[in-house]
């Protein structure tokens, strides 16, 4: 039985100035938890790392689903966990399921806000990437915020990443001309040879972004699918075309500033080109996740849309895949794998 | 007859540095125009000027509708005149038209772009005014672009101006509270007292206006009409609430800018939010002006939309009109009337 098995949890040890570092986690040795009436005990399978859980690490801060980390408590992510023993009528043991779960090993949970993973459409790491947050802030930010259309020029940043990669390929289902950003050569060959999309451009070898993207969209940039922010952001938007409509997805470049970061007022040229800048959070969408979730899985099996991990083993280095995330190294979507599933 | 009587034009001097001076206009003695083949000859009555127009005065730029202010060429603004003579068979002697004509005493001008008011709707001024571009611009930038919906609560900032006194009351109108910034008690008065907004916001007497709104706006701000920009954005904006629609109408406080002004980012707060924020030009909505006009003139009748002008006299004061919008003395549409009618 899994009661003699060492659980552990890894807290918020430090409130992060700047990048998170390894000082900003703490992994501690915790019982094993009992199991109260009604709950479920989960095993982590795979535990997501996501660059927007850095904007809600600050002190005081909490993310778009009040979600608080406390100082020595532990972080949460979405997770894909094994139901290993159940008290819920709805859970078996076996079963696979996610939700957004302690970074525990062994956790117990109310049955409140525990999904199953159906493997039967696509491997179940994908319950927290393609179709899950990452997956569906692609579906939802292109489909319903940008609202693209056949022959719109589209730009992504952070192309390469579990949102941008999945962002762009829609794109390029729907019939649009795709340039994606990254930072290595590395993606950009995955961008351009893997996923299709018309033009890569490496920001970290491109002087002037802006005439890079001017040169890759001859015809200028109708949808702008914005998941980095800074500078990046002001050379595509130097490059926006009349009743453009840029989605703001994510913005990794600030998530690590300490204050609001200072840039070009972005309103005269708003008004100029009657474009439309607009964030949004995944969850205004919740009544249709089951839809885009079948549409999603439904493009994976057809092989119009292609997914990629970078896995990171162990629960011990959670902490540090997280940190990982800020260095523009991974592509896809980063994941930890923290044990097998029973069989 | 008309062509012993001296015309005059006002060219644009000189590409002006910040706000413009009395130096950025010269005006000329010019001869009468010839009255070409299917031409008119126009008496110029009511000049319009506005803000906006400074934003395209630097050089080689140009306005949404594709009119440029050149070295030593007439401006141009939305005038209301009187055909005083006519070689088209469209408009007869004593009609009165408005467009967008040179900033001239007469001119000949080909009928296409002319349209004729109707002074049964309202005073003839109100043409290029209420049932003009700052009418209209404030109706689409209500309706349209920030979709307002009673129950909002609406910040208008240059609430005193042309089109934030009609934004302001579109919004009461349609059962918002409406919340009116400007930079005058006189002002305040004008908008509490006359207009019936919920609440004026006297800036310039006002040491922290984040929290002022705040105050003013105790369930947040839905909507955010904006004519103004620079640190009154940023104050209106600390305040947002969840699917705020904030509209982009003019930047007066930017427009004397001679290089983008830096501003905080707003991505963050956006995402935070789900918030949106729209510029657009009037000309978008073209198709729909003759409703629009139908509908702001009906309130105006129905005394549920109150409109005022502030006058200045002579053909020779449009440079100091124009450049007393800049000082934020004026209440409502500032026009200038350059000649009566004839009966």
């Amino acid at each position: 039985m899994h009661s003699t098995q060492q659980n552990q949890q890894i807290v918020l040890a430090a409130h992060p100035k700047g990048t998170p570092t390894p000082d900003t986690f703490k992994i501690k040795a915790i019982d094993m938890p009992e199991l109260g009436a009604n709950e479920v005990l989960l095993k982590s399978i795979y535990v997501s790392v996501d660059p927007g859980m850095r904007g809600f690490m600050d002190k005081g801060d909490d993310d778009a689903a009040g979600n608080k980390y406390e100082l020595n408590k532990p972080i949460t992510s979405r997770t894909v966990a094994q139901v290993v023993a159940s008290n819920s009528a709805d859970f078996a043991v076996g079963d696979i399921v996610h939700g957004r779960f302690a970074w525990q090993k062994f956790q117990s949970v109310s049955p409140d806000g525990l999904e199953k993973v159906d493997p039967s459409l696509a491997p179940i790491s994908t319950a927290v990437s393609m179709l899950g947050v990452p997956g569906l802030s692609a579906y939802f930010g292109m489909l319903k915020v940008a609202n693209i259309k056949a022959g719109d020029t589209v730009v992504v940043s952070g192309a390469a990443g579990s949102v941008g990669s999945i962002a762009a390929q829609i794109a390029k289902i729907h019939g649009c001309r795709v340039v994606g950003i990254a930072g290595s050569a590395k993606k950009i060959t995955y961008l351009e040879s893997d996923l299709g999309l018309d033009k890569g451009i490496n920001y970290k070898t491109t002087d002037d972004m802006t005439a890079a993207i001017a040169d890759a969209c001859p015809d200028g940039v109708d949808v702008f699918f914005d998941n980095v922010g800074g500078e990046l952001f002001d050379a595509v938007f130097a490059n926006i075309n009349p009743h453009a409509r840029i989605t703001i997805c994510g913005q990794i470049a600030d998530y690590n500033n300490d204050t609001v970061t200072q840039g070009p007022r972005p309103m005269h040229t708003l008004i100029k080109k009657s474009a439309r800048m607009e964030g949004f959070v995944v969850f205004n969408y919740a009544d249709e996740f089951d839809a885009a979730k079948k549409q999603l899985a439904k493009w994976y099996n057809e092989d119009k849309l292609k997914y990629k991990e970078t896995l990171t083993e162990g629960f011990a280095n959670i902490p540090e895949a997280f940190i990982g995330l800020f260095s523009g190294e991974n592509i896809g979507k980063q994941m930890v794998k923290v044990a097998d599933l029973d069989s």
